[in-house]
């Protein structure tokens, strides 16, 4: 028997302030595909970018509803990823929104930019190397 | 000026053993699209699920790698989602690769099963709703 279909939707992060997140991602161009709310309380919302079908859901769980906990950063989650043949002009635009960097290092046949969204989790930026006498000192 | 090209590549998970993890992910039915190995150290892996463009990616940090960290479980990464006509047969078929059920409840309009992944990470399988009678109860 083939295995009854499943589509890979969406990865989803928690966050701390609905508002505040979505001013960020929409901020880096993504827009509204869908929103909703929770029957247990809360609130999603499914971002899209441009014409890909990949989303990002965002979840906020108000304190007292059912799947509220404690904000907690863990290591779970790597990062989010983007691809850009301008990380310099990404990582400035994520920063006028708000982002703190975390690391910017080339490697061979890449510069891997990483910023922090308002909650803290990782967002990396991906694109051609800097030159050697750019780059800097890695960390 | 135009915003030079962003694209939404994939969303990153930090896997602590890879080898478990791609037995899981290609157990639902992901594919291997691309692998390769970080110059710091380390293994990555993007996954695709059948013709979709969306990826996942599994990362690992060997110990003492640079970007090694101690496992914590956070609370900034919500789920992956799923979805599906038939939650009953992925929820089971999760459950043969190593996964555990962590809540099962139906709203009106779906149910929504979650599952955690050999690392812990929850994934909901979202699909029709179990008629009222049939409901598990809800936790």
């Amino acid at each position: 028997m083939a295995a009854p279909r499943l589509r890979f939707g969406y990865a989803g992060l928690r966050v701390r302030n609905l508002r505040r997140s979505m001013a960020f991602y929409l901020g880096l161009g993504f827009r509204v595909h869908k929103r909703g709310t929770m029957e247990h309380g809360g609130e999603w919302v499914h971002l899209r970018y441009g014409r890909q079908a990949q989303e990002l859901e965002l979840n906020y769980y108000p304190p007292g509803s059912r799947f509220y906990e404690r904000y907690r950063t863990g290591t779970e989650f790597d990062h989010l990823g983007f691809f850009t043949p301008d990380v310099d002009y990404w990582v400035r635009r994520a920063r006028r929104l708000g982002a703190t960097v975390a690391i910017d290092f080339s490697e061979t046949h890449e510069r891997l930019a990483y910023v922090r969204d308002p909650d803290g989790i990782w967002i990396e930026f991906c694109g051609k190397p800097v030159p050697s006498s750019r780059r800097r000192k890695q960390p």
